[in-house]
């Protein structure tokens, strides 16, 4: 969220802080918003720091772009308290009717006539919610997916008495919190996805019920194959592959007719009998094999880390809305940390010492066949430094648009020590040397807490003019912080390992 | 698929090379097996063609493990010759019941007694189609999905007269290419995926029917959130997550009741009429955004392999499928490499030459922002070319687990040029010298057809006893061959950057 210099910070109301309020909680905070949360319950802030506790491990694994400085959490037990000021409201209680009525009244009297008000509800009508509120034109449906700091989509689904504007509003904002709205055309129970996944639900019950499946089969049926499409396409681009090129008219002609073969007993559902729910329970405690939510949500975030992050890659659905987040989260950092932004922070030490650009945590992915963490990776850890590196001389996306950049030329790595998944780490950049053309850095890979590298990496990078296509002097700006910087670092002591060579060692 | 020497090669029958036919046949020669293929049709051999590249493609981005050489396709338009000599046979035939078994009753009189013959049909009942077949014990349904070559499920359902122990011999033969058989417990008509899927499906009409949502808000509804939840775990185990440490029971107690909801229309569907059917077509041309069916599939490959590869690195769901796939490659190609193995192939050329033990396609996701590839993926081509030596050295997993192992502790590489995605590269590695605890070795990343590297890395190995903790000499044959390279390649010239250092560049 960037925010105009001497702008109000932004302040987000929460109501209820179970799975899904506490997730809006570590979304928001961990964009750098302030959340004021409603929950008298005794055990919200051991619960909420759980969360919290989750989301940043599992942010700091999803992507390398610099989370801004975390917002702040305040507890209240008041409605008023938790609304007035609010840029935004989301209302999280549980799914009943009248108790949700209720809350969002209160909150539309307490809160300022134009703070948007939300509720999280997975199936209520939005014309129902705003029946008793003041000001209803600012309501919206903003439905949430578990684990809300991690799944981008939310649904929008307005009332008779909606403002279209507000969903406007409400989706531009949550888009510059990494997530990806969808309006419903029209109001319906159950909105889009719930309805899409209560039918998939009736059907998988049935199959227990009458026991074709176990709870376990039932999900690997899923998870094996057609769940592996469904993170990347729903059923109208898949079919409309299945279908060839003469696109979804052919495929209906095709498979058309077998939507009336009696495939499914979708609107009945087994009665829920103390008998059928013996099994189901007995089939989960089997299908969870002793893991515990917290492992099994452990489990769900890492998976879906690096689902997101192969989206991303791809280009495709969620990992696309990923790619959006973290231009932003640059966009506001680079704000943060431009020359003369004046944060008074971390960033405005001294330069007469290495610099520090660089601090994350290891993911689980990074590790070999060794249980260490990959060799390549260290010498990415000393590329995300040179990356900081030249985006706080300026080199920056409009620099490198009009044919400026640096590129690596050489590099020399020492491996010290070893890090394991989990690990914090630091990178310490000490620019050696180097002129208008030339950046000569030495990077220490420092784990939290130790006095010695587990690695160095001794690097020579050359300023090209990606146009010409040769190296060419740094410009502008750019140069002259670079100069500067060079000459600030001239006098800090030489590493032991800087200069070296591979010895030869011929037997 | 390992083999004993001397054994006979397996061949698969593929009847019908369609969509799913084609699929069979690219899993299948790409996992080193023969396939004759019954297919008439004037179309075959380009279509072929086509899927095998598409094939040959995602899997060389999915895995670095080696795959064998490729099977030997071979096509046909007799029944009897795709199926005579078969271990496996695979019918892939339009779903039209009186078709499917007219062919697999020909394909039962002209198989083997024991041949296992299968149908991949996506919903006809196995007792139906094995009604007219030969030695019905050895049938079973044997369902995969698109694309077959990527995705791991298949679902096994056996018919009244099957015998139990021709679906444990199609279960195992189906994980040795890397599948995951799912078993249904009863015969139903549209097994247990395609019935939750279909439960879906009928949803996602209605909600298009009625205007709630385009096609491609559909399709957005699930793959921003619930579908990639559903990459990793069905609505159980996410309901179960749901409903927190008091497992499956409290869940529904919760939520049971919403099961009466009016929620959907499932076993109605839409009357199919000319304007919904445009409608439809419309709004898929519009989400296709005029992208072709080879555009889509490779964009869904791409996407499956990230998606796969995500989660192989938390080992969950069709990634543990992979990481077991991945070992039986090694072990097969462990087999193959094994001195004295004797495969008369390339990996028996002159020892006193660089070896050439990396090849692959640069994948996509190694590019940068500057579109080259990251410098960091050079060092894994290096480390993967380490690897290769290793292995061929004999450190095998027996070796890593009594605790010898090679640790890297310096490199130093040098950029020469760039690399893009697709780029095919080999490594060549020259083992420029070392003793019984020391390798060091010199890498050139040579793009296919240039005659300068792209890249050089120069490394120094240290072999270590990893249950002390320290450097220690090679053992056992490991040790002598490593000596017996070190000596072989001892003639070989200097390369130029060997025993670089980066120059002091202080200004």
């Amino acid at each position: 969220m960037a925010e105009a210099p001497g702008a109000v910070r932004p302040t987000v109301g929460l109501l209820g802080g179970g799975v899904i309020g506490g997730g809006w909680a570590a979304r928001y905070l961990l964009n750098g918003v302030d959340v004021i949360l409603l929950d008298p319950a005794p055990g919200a802030v051991p619960r909420l720091e759980q969360v919290l506790s989750a989301a940043r491990r599992a942010l700091s694994r999803l992507t390398l772009a610099p989370l801004p400085p975390e917002g702040i959490l305040t507890i209240t037990d008041s409605v008023k308290t938790a609304v007035e000021g609010a840029t935004i409201v989301h209302e999280s209680a549980p799914e009943r009717l009248e108790l949700k009525q209720e809350l969002l009244a209160r909150a539309s009297r307490a809160a300022a006539p134009d703070t948007l008000i939300c509720s999280s509800t997975s199936g209520l009508l939005p014309s129902r919610l705003q029946a008793g509120m003041e000001h209803p034109e600012r309501f919206t449906v903003a439905h949430p997916f578990n684990p809300v700091y991690l799944l981008p989509l939310v649904e929008l689904s307005g009332g008779e008495r909606t403002d279209p504007a507000t969903l406007e509003r409400a989706g531009a904002w949550l888009t510059g919190v990494g997530m990806h709205p969808l309006t419903v055309r029209a109001e319906i129970d159950g909105f889009l996805s719930d309805r899409l996944l209560e039918a998939q639900w009736r059907e998988a019950l049935w199959l227990v019920h009458d026991g074709v499946a176990t709870v376990g089969e039932v999900d690997d049926a899923l998870r094996y194959a057609p769940g592996l499409r469904m993170a990347l396409m729903g059923p109208f681009l898949t079919y409309r592959i299945a279908g060839g090129e003469q696109g979804m008219r052919h495929f209906m002609a095709q498979f058309g007719p077998a939507l009336q073969w009696p495939w499914s007993k979708l609107t009945d559902v087994p009665d829920l009998t103390p008998e059928f729910l013996d099994l189901l329970a007995a089939q989960s405690d089997e299908q969870a094999q002793g893991r515990s939510i917290p492992e099994l949500e452990r489990m769900r975030d890492d998976c879906l880390v690096a689902l997101l992050q192969g989206l991303r890659g791809a280009g495709q659905g969620a990992g696309a809305t990923l790619v959006e987040w973290e231009r932003e989260l640059m966009r506001a950092a680079a704000a943060r940390h431009a020359p003369g932004a004046g944060t008074g922070g971390a960033d405005e030490h001294d330069e007469a010492r290495p610099l520090e650009l660089v601090a994350r945590q290891i993911p689980a992915e990074w590790i070999d066949y060794n249980g260490h963490v990959h060799e390549s990776r260290y010498l990415q850890l000393a590329a995300d430094a040179d990356d900081a590196l030249l985006a706080r001389l300026g080199v920056d996306a409009e620099y490198l648009r009009d044919g400026g950049s640096y590129y690596t030329v050489e590099t020399h790595l020492c491996h010290l020590g070893q890090l394991h998944a989990g690990d914090a780490v630091t990178v310490a950049t000490h620019v050696l040397g180097g002129d208008e053309k030339r950046l000569h850095v030495f990077h220490r890979v420092m784990p939290a807490g130790a006095a010695e590298p587990a690695a160095t990496a001794e690097q020579m990078l050359v300023h090209v003019d990606t146009t010409a296509g040769r190296a060419a002097p740094a410009r502008g700006a750019v140069r002259d912080r670079a100069l500067a910087l060079i000459a600030a670092h001239a006098g800090l002591p030489i590493p032991d390992r800087a200069g070296r060579r591979i010895e030869r060692s011929r037997s």
